[in-house]
C-alpha cells in the first residue's frame, strides 16, 4: 500500500511506551506450560478452584446467567460480601460500601482513576507487587516509594515517620499491602491506627490492598483497616477472590469504600469493564457463603508449606530469610546475586524452577528472589531439591 | 469513633465526580428484572448465549482452565481471531496484531490509556454510545463531538470536512463506530478510505469500533478499516463477542492494532484486568471457530425484526425514522418530545416498555429514543402494541 509515512511524534503516550512491564510476566510468559519447569513465579495456588465453586459457575451458565448485570455487581453478591465482612471484622458493614470488580487488579486501577491525575502522587510501601504503582503511572501520577527495612531478626518493618516525610501537598493517598506481597510483612493493628489517624489529619486516602488478609500464620487473620475505619473515612480496601478461594483465573474482586463513592465506582465500572461476567459473580456468591472450611484448610496447608520452605531455604548457605507472617511467599536474599532478573532466567534453564526476581518489586528488591509456596508439598520439595545446589 | 473531620478539598478527582453516568444505566438499573417491563434499553440480545458456547465454557471449567493466562490472551484464541479476521477481510492478518481484552468496553479504555493525556483531544462522531468519550474524560482529555446529520431521506451522513475542521494540533485520534450505535449509520468504504488517507497525512490515530460489523442488512457485512489499513497504520479496531455471538454478560473482546503496539497493550492488560477469565477465553475459541451458522441465522432474524419494527414505528403518527442499515437498533425521533430521559422513564411506568433516551448518546440525540430489536419477534410486537397509543 502506497501511502506517506505518518507524521513524526510519539505514536502513543510516552508514559505508556516507557511503562515498566511486569518483570514477573517477563520471566513467566515465555515459559507458561513448560513441563520441565516447576513454576513458582506467580502468586497463584497450584490447586485448581474447588469443585463446589466450579459447579456453581456451571449451574449459573446452565441457568443462562449470561446477560449484563448491575455495574456494581449482582445484589446477591454484594449482600453476601457485606455479610462476610460484617462477620470477619465483627462490625456492621453496609452493602452500600461494597462494589464488585473484575479482579483485585481492576479494583486498583479504578482507585487510581478516581484519585490520581498528573501532578498528584501516591506514597507506596515497597518492596511490593508492582502493579498498583503502574496504575498511578498510567494516570500520569507519581508513585513515591518508601521502603520497609529488615530489623535485626530479618523481619520487615515500616517506619511511619519516613512514610509521612514522603508526603506533600500533592499526595492523594498512601498505599499499603498487608500481608504484603512479596515480603509477608503484616502491619500491626496499632500501626494501622496510627497511619489512619495521621491520614485523617492530613485528609489523605488510605488504599489498603488486603487480598492476603485471610492468609495469616501467627493469628486467625491479619489486622485490617476495616477493623478501625469509620464508614466515611477516606479508606478504600481492595479484596480479591484469587488467593483465599483459589480463583486467580476468574478475575473477581471487590472494593470496600465510603458509601458516598458508590456512584463514582459504579460509573468507573461501566466505563472500564461494566461488571464481571454474570456467571462468575454467581460462583462468587457460593464461594463466599460456603468457602469457610476451604479457607481454613488452605491456611493450614500453606502454614505447613511455609514451614517446609523456610526450613529448607534457611539451611542453604547463600540464602537469608525470615519466616513470613502472612501471604504465601518466601522472599529471600541470595548472597552474591546482583541481577535477580538474570538469575531468575538462569534458574529456569539450569534448575528447572521458575521464581520471581526481586527487582520486580522495586529497586529495594534487587538481590532477592520470591518463591510462591501455594503449591503441593511434594512440588515444593522437588523445587527445593533442584535449587539446593544453586543456593549452597 | 471520635476523629477530626477530614481536610477540605475534593475527596476524589473533580473529573470523576463530574463524570456523566450512563443515562441508559440510569433508566435500566432500578428496573432490571421487572416482570412487567419489556426491556429493550440495553444493546443486548434477549436470547441467551448459544448452547455450544456455554458447553465450551463448562468443559473448560471441568478441565480446570481456571488459572492466570498470558496477558494478551491464550495463544489458541489469538490464533483463532487472526484466522477469523483473515477470512472476513480477505487479507492476511498476523496474530501479532491481536490482543484479547475483557470486553469491547475494556478495549476502548485501554485505547484511551494508550493515547490520551490532559490537553489532548479525540474527535468523536455522534450520536454515539457514550462510553468511549467517557474513557477520554477519565484520562483527562477532551472529546470533541462532530454530529452526523440526516439527509433528505432521513439517513445519517458524516461530513468529513466538518470532522477534520474539529481537529487541531492536540488531536490524537478520530473515533468512529460503524455500524453505529444508536443510529445504524454505516460508513461507506470510500469514506473510510478518505478518512484513513487524511489521518495518515496528519499522523492521527483512527479508532474504529466495529462491534456491529457483522450486523449489516444491505451487504454481507459492513465495510471495515481492516479492509483498507496497512499493518502499521495508526488504526486500532475494537471488537467484541457480545453482539455477534450473544455473549454480552461474558465480557470478552479484542483489539486489532499495529504489531508494534503489542507490548504496550500487553502491559495495559496486566495493569487493568490481567486478561479475561481463562475458561471464558476457551469458550471464545469455540464461538469464533464454530459460530458462523449462528451469526448467519442471527443476522436473518435481526433483519426480520428490523423490518417489523421499522414498519410498525413508521406507521405511528409522532415517529420519524429511517430504516437502519446495520446494528440492531431503531433510533427514532418522537415529535413533541423535549426530554428523552423523562419520556423513557414515563414509558416504563405507563407502557411497560424500557427504551434508551436519545440524550444518552450526546446532545444531538435529544428528541430521539432507541429501541433494541435484538429480541424475539413476539416480544417486539407486544412492545410496539404497548407503545402505539403513546406514539400516535
Amino acid at each position: 500500500m502506497n501511502h506517506p509515512a505518518p507524521s513524526p511524534g510519539p505514536a502513543i503516550r510516552p508514559a505508556i511506551a516507557a511503562l515498566e512491564g511486569s518483570l514477573i510476566r517477563e520471566i513467566a510468559e515465555a515459559n507458561i506450560g513448560r513441563d520441565d519447569v516447576i513454576a513458582l513465579w506467580f502468586g497463584e495456588p497450584d490447586e485448581p478452584t474447588p469443585q463446589f465453586i466450579k459447579d456453581a459457575a456451571t449451574a449459573a451458565l446452565a441457568a443462562d446467567k449470561v446477560f449484563y448485570t448491575q455495574n456494581r455487581g449482582i445484589p446477591e453478591l454484594r449482600a453476601a460480601l457485606a455479610r462476610y465482612a460484617t462477620g470477619l471484622h465483627g462490625r456492621p458493614l453496609d452493602v452500600d460500601r461494597v462494589t464488585v470488580t473484575c479482579s483485585g487488579m481492576n479494583a486498583l486501577m479504578l482507585v487510581s482513576q478516581a484519585l490520581v491525575e498528573p501532578g498528584d502522587n501516591v506514597v507506596v510501601v515497597v518492596p511490593m507487587w508492582p502493579n498498583f504503582r503502574m496504575t498511578v503511572a498510567i494516570m500520569g501520577g507519581e508513585a513515591r516509594l518508601v521502603s520497609l527495612a529488615p530489623d535485626a531478626a530479618g523481619r520487615w518493618q515500616l517506619d511511619l515517620d519516613r512514610l509521612f516525610a514522603a508526603c506533600d501537598g500533592r499526595t492523594k493517598a498512601v498505599f499499603v499491602n498487608s500481608p504484603g506481597n512479596p515480603t509477608g510483612w503484616t502491619m500491626p493493628a496499632a500501626q494501622q491506627a496510627a497511619l489512619l489517624a495521621e491520614a485523617r489529619r492530613r485528609g489523605l486516602w488510605v488504599v489498603s490492598d488486603e487480598v492476603y488478609v485471610r492468609l495469616a500464620y501467627e493469628a486467625p487473620r491479619a489486622p485490617s483497616f476495616l477493623d478501625l475505619a469509620a464508614p466515611d473515612d477516606r479508606v478504600v480496601v481492595v479484596n480479591s477472590f484469587s488467593k483465599s478461594w483459589s480463583m486467580t483465573g476468574w478475575r473477581l474482586g471487590w472494593l470496600t469504600h465510603p458509601a458516598a463513592l458508590g456512584e463514582a465506582f459504579s460509573k468507573l465500572n461501566e466505563f472500564n469493564v461494566a461488571a464481571p461476567a454474570a456467571f462468575v459473580q454467581h460462583a462468587g456468591v457460593v464461594a463466599v457463603e460456603q468457602g469457610e472450611p476451604l479457607v481454613a484448610a488452605m491456611v493450614e496447608r500453606y502454614r505447613h508449606n511455609r514451614d517446609l520452605v523456610f526450613q529448607r531455604l534457611a539451611g542453604m548457605r547463600r540464602v537469608r530469610l525470615a519466616r513470613p507472617e502472612g501471604a504465601f511467599y518466601a522472599f529471600f536474599r541470595l548472597d552474591g546475586m546482583t541481577d535477580s532478573v538474570a538469575t531468575a532466567k538462569a534458574l529456569i534453564e539450569r534448575a528447572g524452577v521458575g521464581l520471581a526476581p526481586g527487582l520486580a518489586f522495586g529497586p529495594a528488591g534487587e538481590g532477592w528472589l520470591r518463591l510462591c509456596f501455594a503449591a503441593r508439598a511434594q512440588t515444593l520439595s522437588a523445587a527445593l531439591d533442584r535449587l539446593q545446589p544453586e543456593f549452597d
